[in-house]
């Protein structure tokens, strides 16, 4: 343990500054003037603290740092801070595949396992907020469409050698503690009677009883927990739910990847889907004031089945361009013709597809009656009404996750969102 | 390169017995009088050099020593030497868990890639060979079945805890030059044309040319595929043919797991199925001289049958012991109820075999298209007999690849490859 904090320190707003005035990756981004700096801290995130500093120049940047345990929780539920290497990593490949919708990281400092990161300026704000506030973003689709496809593309083995997929496979089984923290939090607390769990009581009471008794839905649950564990599919993000976005009407951010491994594709777009059904499931608990946010929810649909069809559609176009190059998959001189090809990318999207669903209504699920919320519900105050939106979106996901074999394209899921929506 | 081989030779039969007088953790084994040592090359296999070290005093041991090409081809297709720390890592965790059907690793050398291990004495003889002279082994699927059983379960999730399992994935991912080669010569190369795929030609030149062409087959190649690089169930052994058996009438060990690595479990099972398979198809081509071998045969496919129905009784066994222990995969909290566990059992099972089969059916296929034949058909000596042996057991494995999901057990699956082979 000593040896693991040996150049560790915790900053604070104030350390921070002498940190900064000693590292040229970092005050080489603020100008002469280092004494106006400003610094403030905006963490409002689950595990880590961040910074945003500024400089009278107008230069700026974020200071990412994570300290050895879970900072929602406190230093009862030990954490390594390692993960911010992995986060690190993760920030730079990603960002590497998809510039435009990855901050540049400036600086990794590895002991004190801190990240200095280009700042998403305002408008810059984060998904989740957008979407409780009712906010439309018209690129979403077709930006995180992209974030996904090449971050997932280029990761896998339809691109790369196997030499290069194991040397990876290797690197990132180290986020070790990250996975586990996954594998609990998602794949199994929900299932079972543990004290962190919490659901909107009375109203869910049954509901949530009736998740740990429903034998179809908790061997549906084993095998992606499985998926989750065993298939190193890709360099997966993580943790891409929607407060792991910033937008702005014409940008939008993927930031937080400190979970990412390689893991099951279908946990990342599961993810994102997922928490845009909730985001949907909520609305009718922020309607009123003369916005039955009918038209935002339509909004949100689009947005979902367009994210799909976009990733699905780009994701096929990267494979058609790279198809001659050293990807293990699929070897160009065995799916040698223009038939055998659809039909083996056909295969690929419509498992895929699948496992999106199944991981997606996992992560439903675990926000619902598990220990970490979304404020997508948490932000709706009458507790009944609340327990209303919650119930429909749980009922989508057990659904969606015992019955996903059954779908064979977005729109007869978005079909069956909106009938559940109407009970 | 020059690092890579810092402190390796190759040796020989001469410059071994001084190694072994300046080894203790060899010598120990062999008394005093070391002049009177004994060595052999008996090599037979396709990688590597292996030497019989017999003393005087009756003391004996086998050396195993990997170079840094593939034996059977020659110095034109390099191998990492470093196979040979793979094997003894996987010779000692198999035997810590299986130490009756295992041999003892007495010394390891990583320089040198040479491996000490005991010397499994006459009359042990390879599997194959025993198959091929129609020997009857009556507790083979006894033991192979409790080798499966225990190195695959106590190797998976079911058993280990997620920090274990990817610390050892982790590990393992250095074997990927091996796992490279099996990509190559069982998934890849007997569906395209490469020059060193042969088949006994002419005659079967039209099914060769059918596998290529075979869509259905080739889609369900890749899947396989994909599972063998991305999913790591278990610590398999990677080449667990009826060549790296050992047998007597009551002993059973398994030798050569140089290709070891965390992937599917089905491979291992598959391997060994499939290669019996293949032992039953060839016999109509040892059969003469008053010996039908109909009776073999029924032997043959009653051990099948008997491996697979005990594998899976003492896996689901050692499941039932273990299941309130650090398994990651199904906790007692969640799976909680008798009924739930044997559904879940039930289910994992089902998947496995499905597995079994499509691995098993993939090894078929490639021992008779592909660069690497067994001998249980090349010792045919009639070409044309050898061809319909071949022919009936590429159609059995072809069926069993495409259509392996339509199998619920065991038993239709010895009633299909019975109707295979009266064509
Ligand atoms: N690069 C950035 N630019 C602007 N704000 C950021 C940036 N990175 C993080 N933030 C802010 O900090 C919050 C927490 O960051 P996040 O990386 O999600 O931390 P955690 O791992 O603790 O969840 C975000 O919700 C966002 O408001
Ligand atoms: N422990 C042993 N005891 C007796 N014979 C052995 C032993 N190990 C290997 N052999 C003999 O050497 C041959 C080649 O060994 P193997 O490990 O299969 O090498 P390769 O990796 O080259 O296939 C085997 O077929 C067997 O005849
Ligand atoms: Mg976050
Ligand atoms: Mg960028
Ligand atoms: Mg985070
Ligand atoms: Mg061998
Ligand atoms: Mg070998």
């Amino acid at each position: 343990m000593a040896a693991a904090n040996e150049g560790f320190r915790a900053l604070d707003e104030k350390s921070l500054v002498e940190y900064i005035k000693s590292t040229p990756a970092l005050s080489s981004h603020l100008g002469e003037h280092l004494d106006g700096l400003t610094v403030k801290e905006v963490g409002d995130g689950n595990l880590n603290f961040v910074y945003i500093v500024v400089a009278p120049n107008g230069g700026s940047f974020v200071i990412k740092q994570a300290l050895p345990y879970i900072r929602c929780v406190g230093e009862s539920w030990s954490m390594t801070k390692e993960r911010a290497y992995f986060e690190s990593l993760a920030l730079r490949q990603h960002g590497s595949l998809c510039p435009d919708h990855v901050p540049e990281v400036y600086h990794f400092d590895r002991p004190m396992s801190l990240i200095g990161m280009q700042y998403l300026k305002p408008p810059h704000i984060i998904l989740r907020k957008g979407l409780i506030a009712g906010v439309e973003y018209p690129l979403l689709a077709e930006h995180m469409s992209t974030y996904m496809a090449r971050t997932l593309f280029f990761t896998s083995l339809l691109y790369r050698s196997t030499l290069e997929h194991k040397r990876e496979v290797a690197e990132f089984c180290g986020n070790v503690e990250l996975c586990r923290l996954t594998e609990q939090v998602v794949f199994s607390d929900p299932y079972r009677v543990v004290e962190h769990n919490r659901w909107t009581s009375p109203y869910l009471d049954k509901d949530a009883e009736a998740v740990r008794g429903d034998n179809d839905l908790k061997l549906e649950v084993a095998g992606l927990k499985s998926m989750f564990c065993e298939r190193a599919q890709a360099l997966i993000h993580g943790d891409l739910h929607t407060g792991s976005v910033m937008v702005t009407a014409d940008s939008t951010q993927v930031i937080d990847p400190e979970f990412a491994f390689y893991g099951p594709m279908g946990f990342d777009i599961g993810a994102f889907l997922g928490n845009l059904i909730l985001a949907f499931f909520s609305q009718d608990g922020h309607a009123g004031q003369g916005n039955d946010r009918e038209s935002y929810k339509q909004w949100i649909l689009k947005t979902i089945e367009e994210t799909w069809n976009l990733f699905q559609d780009k994701f096929i176009s990267l494979w058609n361009e790279h198809k001659d190059g050293n990807g293990e998959a699929y070897l160009l001189s065995i799916y040698n013709t223009p038939e055998l090809q659809v039909l083996a990318q056909k295969k690929y999207m419509n498992d895929l597809f699948h496992d999106a669903l199944g991981f997606g209504a996992a992560k439903m699920i675990r926000r619902i009656v598990g220990i970490a919320h979304v404020e997508d519900f948490e932000a709706i105050p009458d507790a009944s009404k609340r327990a209303d939106c919650e119930r429909r979106a749980l009922n989508c996901a057990k659904m969606l996750l015992k019955e996903r074999r059954r779908f064979q394209a977005i729109d007869p899921v978005i079909s069956a969102i909106k009938e559940i929506a109407s009970t």
